[in-house]
């Protein structure tokens, strides 16, 4: 599949690490999200989690209100954390409340070590470095759900296992999220980094940080799949 | 006048400094607005101020979700940063617009070192501290203007000329954002500090950073009055 | 092994997770250190994720100068990141320089999964928390050394291995480390939580960091085996 | 005065903001303790203030070490921590000392405002931004004290009153701290910035951090002078 159209950075960033990003867009526990295989242990396992990463990952968008420089940059992080607090999460919630699971049970969640690597890895990005490292370490699991989705709804049915899971990435309102976010990230990089970003001295740096990202959504799904 | 019901914490805090809250909630700038009598000039330089005050004091709300420990506590600070960006701010865009000034030039505007002093000194609260030294230092911020609000409302008229400044504060929706992150942080403090918290170790050091708040509070309606 | 006297507050959350605890210090790699049996490759691969490991635990400890309260607490910190800047790593430059590895490939190398974990959770835990929630999570690494180090040289030769490993923890110098990191924090503790600590609403929370800490060292050590 | 040579970064920044250097570098406070007509009430109201100002410098300075990106920013860092911690701040300590005041009692001496203003303006410059931002804040304080001592030590006998304080910062230990951040800065910059980081993006916010800083050293003789 050829990126979406999520803005230059993300298009540069995806092509700097593109094996990297194969392995996590086309994961085996992503081709089972699509075929409707997936064992539904391990996708109640992953949903668990993943409402654990959500909380840290609404955590660090909040970090990037406090690393912005620019009103737009705040209002743009300030929606997505409203945008992952009050409709995302409520997906995971709705599904595990349907197989008992409270959302307090959820909070309470043992992380796994590949969570508490990711998620307080992109912490730290934010801590030791500006809004761009921050951002870099964020981008992909944004843009990475919102190509998923795309991809896996191209040939997903409405009444396919995971067709909840799918639509709710594949939908425009997440897409639209994805969009907005693209465009402040090429705003924030033009703003700091001058026109010719991929020349500048910091890129290889924020290409890394993307890159420990996006490998490290590959040990995510790798431990989704454990849990069967 | 009598403390506004916004929670135990904010009443123990408050008794704690009365002198430094009275200074605070009665200042000359507080009277002028009331009865009407403070220059239109000290009233707009207040305002360009108080503008890039919220921007900074809404990055200090979005640490509070950083730190934050409950789904209670995230969502309380996740609101009230939404209630700040697009609600609170919007009555400064408004009125300075009115004036010719636009909102880039209200975010580019020179921050005088009373308004330096108080914002940094709130954000550093929550980078040295834990959530309640944050808190602890938010709080008079919040409260105060809900309480000031209430207390002019009592004697001004609808066409008084900061009528719309007081209704802001005294209007039911403000009202309400207090009784909330009373309500938040009286858990908060609860879930840190246990039953009879200001019996506990930790107190002195909380009310000292509700206290230096207040004072700052002090200080920018002089660096206010000074404007004229 | 009984606890090493390295304060009250290391002996009850010491106690608080003892099987945890026992996992870290008596795992089959400090059993290979002390025996002699671990592959040099093994012990090679460990100390390389170790440098990297220490570099993220200097700026956690660091960050406790940032979060300190008292000048002791500041003193203390700031002599424990010249301890590790300028003398235990100085362990894993020498023997890896002998290996043909340089300090800058020890600076540059790739962390495994585990290592992110670690590190970034205990700086995480100083973002989130305070002084204490720092500690906590800090406290794992610094006094299980010290006890793994005691431990083994009780039955280690001179010309064993791993000699120079164990000598690094046992002698007088790390222990005496130990032993103000633990007074310390004993003081801290009384500072935050008052005479009763362990009976104060906090108490689990501060467990908790710890416990998980300690079981991420024991996800350390596994992934050191692994590397055989 | 010409600028002593701290490295290009300050030669720049220095020159970008040229009359607040000046404003900060000769007034009037300066000049009182140059030819010793300062009143010694005023030093010592700065001497404790100063105090309290070095241990928020320390933490800001140990915010360096979490935000440094490469194995040379850490050690300047940390050395920097311990100079300030165990050199600096003892001149503070005797001086005050001599006359009744102890360490505790400047420790927790009440801070004036243009104090905080300054402090956590540096601190909250390390959480919004990345290494570059601290420093560009960090930067006036090291670099003007250095240029404040070697222009003050040409005219001052060793008897003059305020011979010490002059001292402190004319040594050529005190100027070797300075020529070793400022080749830190260099090389910190060229990482970040480039060959040319005058010309690039980042250039007028790193520019207007250093500005302000510098401002903020104004105020703070000005709060000195007030101590009469």
């Amino acid at each position: 599949m050829t990126a979406p159209n999520y803005g230059q950075t993300f298009a540069h960033m995806r092509e700097g690490c593109l094996p990297s990003w194969q392995a996590y867009t086309r994961h085996a526990f992503v081709q089972g999200l699509g075929d409707g295989t997936l064992p539904r242990k391990a996708f109640l396992h992953y949903l668990v989690q993943d409402y654990v990463f959500l909380v840290h990952f609404s955590r660090a968008w909040s970090l990037g209100v406090v690393k912005s420089e620019t009103l737009d940059e705040m209002k743009v992080c300030a929606a997505t954390v409203d945008a992952l607090v009050n409709h995302e999460m409520a997906l995971h919630v709705k599904t595990c409340a349907a197989e008992g699971i409270s959302e307090q049970q959820l909070f309470d969640a043992r992380e796994e070590v590949e969570n508490i690597a990711y998620t307080r890895y992109v912490l730290d990005a934010g801590l030791q470095g500006d809004f761009l490292d921050l951002m870099a370490a964020l981008a992909p699991c944004v843009f990475g759900y919102g190509e998923i989705g795309l991809q896996l709804a191209q040939t997903t049915n409405a009444d396919a296992p995971y067709a909840g899971w799918i639509n709710t990435y594949a939908d425009p309102e997440y897409q639209s999220v994805c969009a907005t976010v693209g465009e402040m990230l090429d705003g924030a990089v033009a703003r700091r980094l001058g026109d010719d970003p991929t020349a500048s001295a910091r890129w290889a740096t924020l290409q890394d940080r993307f890159t420990t990202a996006t490998d490290l959504e590959v040990r995510f799904w790798d431990m989704g799949l454990r849990g069967v």
